[in-house]
């Protein structure tokens, strides 16, 4: 892309209205617009990044063996009723009426919806293990959002539901959810700790919540620092041999990342805190939530008749579980964890361009036939640059690339080109150095090999 | 993929409430589920075609070098107030008020909302042109939804926005809206043809729609037979030496296609019909429309004060247009445009599964050990297959694939591998030919090259 043609709005001032960083630098980057309270427009620069995270999500539920569908925004009350949540829920669900006076809902999240799809199609044990899952927008009317995308109310999320026949087998369903939200996670740079999280009125203890640490995380977390270091890259024979067919190594892993002490607040127990963690090792720290898994067994099934026939001709409820990631949310909280005083860092995973280029003199001949030929190179290597052609002083150039945070930089000026050369920067580091556009951009691919 | 994982929940009834085929042949295909009227669920065939349709459209909006953006569902009612349409658009809105009581709408269309993004970012002519466009789900409460996803309540539609310094650059981004469009109907197998239609009381004759034949649509048009032989392969140096920059190329691509008389029942005019088009081709039909394009010139921009800095510096309310394409109401186009009696035919650029391989005799060594291979050579070639791994008779697997409509279909038994040979079947003209396993691969292959 050439910005000269593309649409990158990018504030001088700092909005006054954003309290936490992440809010600041996606207004300054113009990634977001404010439409109303907790509703924002995803400008060119962030929507291309939410499509980046919306396919890598697509990608590792895919390679899990779930399923993609989509569910509709706008949801009858009728099924709310029959899980008798239509009352419960309260003022955070957003309700309506059609012209023809029926009660409608902007979906919160679609246990109903899915189980209706469930038991309107599927009748038989033989066709589990079942998991369908989508990304889709909801909304729930928080009553002071804040934080721009991270505590909004209308937000993209990926939810996904598992269908099993029994326990153990949903309890399998869980672990993969967890190692493929591990994974999803790791594609986007950011370490995402399971920690025990409370259950709520359904009782038992499976379910965690994912964890970014971030000192504007809205809970706050107790762990034993040794889970920091722990990694899928510690797992088994490495990320693409996983099984997620196999019960073994599924649990296997959910053991490995869950059994150091990582609890948020509403289940943490000083008590086995003290006595399970060594005091050196004890971190209280805030923790940002981007995902979420939850087993909770027949609940939804029997309030709404999601039976299907066992091995035994009897009918049998399905034991379910829910699993959704925050997908708008984890912009926030990947620009918490990554950024400096200048602006946005992105993880190549995510990057909205892989590199930028900056022609130091737009105008100039051979600068300007330098930069077509690097942003050429890297296009046909199937690499997105941004190219900033506009004529504007190196300093703002500059400043814009490290606002919006592409993680290389290619300057181009007239002065390098007469000894052959073109510098390449890091973002993260801010270290340059200089070597021949080719060796530039042999080098970006090489950077980006199995990313993009 | 392996059907045995998959969740393809056909019917073997014609579900009695789908009074056309489209409707009829997604439900049966196990493509949506309805939800509440004219609301669906998308399951994960339709999910499938969708999210092509989708690619596509993306694609060849960039190509134009229009810029995509993602804008909310929920819109503040205030901005509507500002155009004057908040009253005007009658009981097709979906209305409600959020717990703080701010009355708030389902976005039925987004000229408002993105005219602020506009007036709040760009002051300068020289950022101009600027098109932008998003592809977002949409409510209008159609008093009487039906047909399934051709007249739904809740649908998936791309709109389009542009911003020029004058009524001629935003001519220039209409025609390049006519040409981007006519190049997705026709990626996606279809034949739409622009028709000159009614502007309604914005006035001035500057709007196309985009309908595709077919008996059941919900328009009568009137056209010169001509029309339908009018191709973009007969254009210039093919499709992609297309310069969307050239104000001339972009109009003589455009005058090309709307000379010869077609016309919707709003703008027909007998007398013209009878004058220009000779009588035997003259044609009245029916058709379905999948896309407008708009030009109204300064309408919004000078009720909501989206002006720019003009070359003398004098501030100018830009020239705008807006343009759509019907998304999920493509796929009951194609459909309607592309189907027999046993089944939706699916066009190459669309399917959801590139070609479906039949185990004639599931569990049988020999015949397994062939299908896997053929399954792993297309999935190494970047191709999807769609497995029919379940034991079920070849007559029922056959009529699940010919039901589902996937283009090619290959059918691997025992007898046929004695000699060294499988089946590859086109579903559109039912022919088969008998080959090696290497070579039906090679032909899916080539068949699929430039297009998946």
């Amino acid at each position: 892309m050439r910005l000269s043609r593309y649409f990158l709005p990018v504030l001088k001032e700092t909005p006054s209205e954003a309290q936490i960083v992440s809010h600041r630098l996606m207004l300054r980057a113009g990634m977001i617009k404010q439409a109303a309270a907790g509703i924002y427009s995803w400008l060119p620069l962030g929507f291309k990044v939410l499509r980046k995270l919306e396919n890598i999500v697509h990608e590792e539920q895919t390679r899990a063996g779930h399923i993609a569908i989509q569910m509709p925004i706008l949801q009858s009350a009728d099924l709310w009723r029959e899980s008798g949540r239509y009352d419960d829920y309260g003022q955070e669900m957003l309700r309506m009426q059609d012209r023809h006076g029926r009660d409608m809902l902007y979906t919160p999240t679609a246990e109903e919806l899915v189980t209706d799809i469930f038991r309107g199609h599927v009748s038989s044990y033989k066709d589990l293990p079942l998991t369908l899952y989508q990304i889709q927008w909801k909304f729930r009317d928080e009553i002071r959002p804040r934080f721009g995308v991270m505590r909004g109310r209308e937000f993209y999320m990926k939810d996904g539901y598992n269908f099993d026949l029994t326990k153990e087998d949903a309890l399998h369903a869980y672990n993969r959810h967890l190692v493929s939200y591990l994974r999803t996670y790791e594609r986007m740079g950011l370490q995402a700790i399971p920690m025990r999280a409370d259950s709520g009125p359904i009782g038992g203890d499976n379910t965690h919540e994912f964890l970014v640490l971030a000192d504007t995380g809205e809970s706050e977390v107790f762990y034993d620092s040794d889970v920091v270091n722990l990694s899928l890259a510690n797992v088994g024979n490495g990320l693409d041999s996983l099984n997620y067919d196999s019960h073994e190594d599924m649990q296997a892993i959910a053991n490995f990342f869950t059994s150091t002490y990582a609890r948020t607040d509403e289940t943490h127990d000083p008590k086995i805190f003290e006595s399970q963690v060594p005091e050196e090792r004890r971190r209280v720290a805030r923790g940002i939530e981007v995902g979420q898994i939850f087993y909770f067994g027949t609940k939804y099934s029997e309030a709404m008749g999601a039976t299907v026939q066992g091995p035994d001709g009897k009918p049998v409820p399905v034991h379910m579980g829910s699993h959704g990631i925050g997908v708008s949310r984890l912009i926030g909280a990947i620009i918490e964890a990554s950024h400096d005083d200048k602006g946005i860092i992105w993880p190549e995973g995510v990057t909205p361009f892989h590199c930028g280029i900056v022609n130091l003199k737009q105008g100039d001949e051979e600068a300007d036939a330098a930069c077509d030929k690097l942003y050429s190179a890297l296009t046909a290597l199937g690499l997105e640059p941004l190219y900033d052609d506009r004529k504007e002083r190196a300093g703002g150039k500059f400043a814009t690339m490290d606002l919006i945070g592409l993680p290389w930089r290619i300057t181009v000026g007239p002065r390098g080109l007469k000894n052959g050369v073109v510098e390449l920067t890091c973002r993260r580091t801010g270290e340059s150095e200089e070597l021949s556009p080719e060796a530039a951009v042999t080098k970006i691919a090489e950077i980006y090999e199995g990313i993009a």
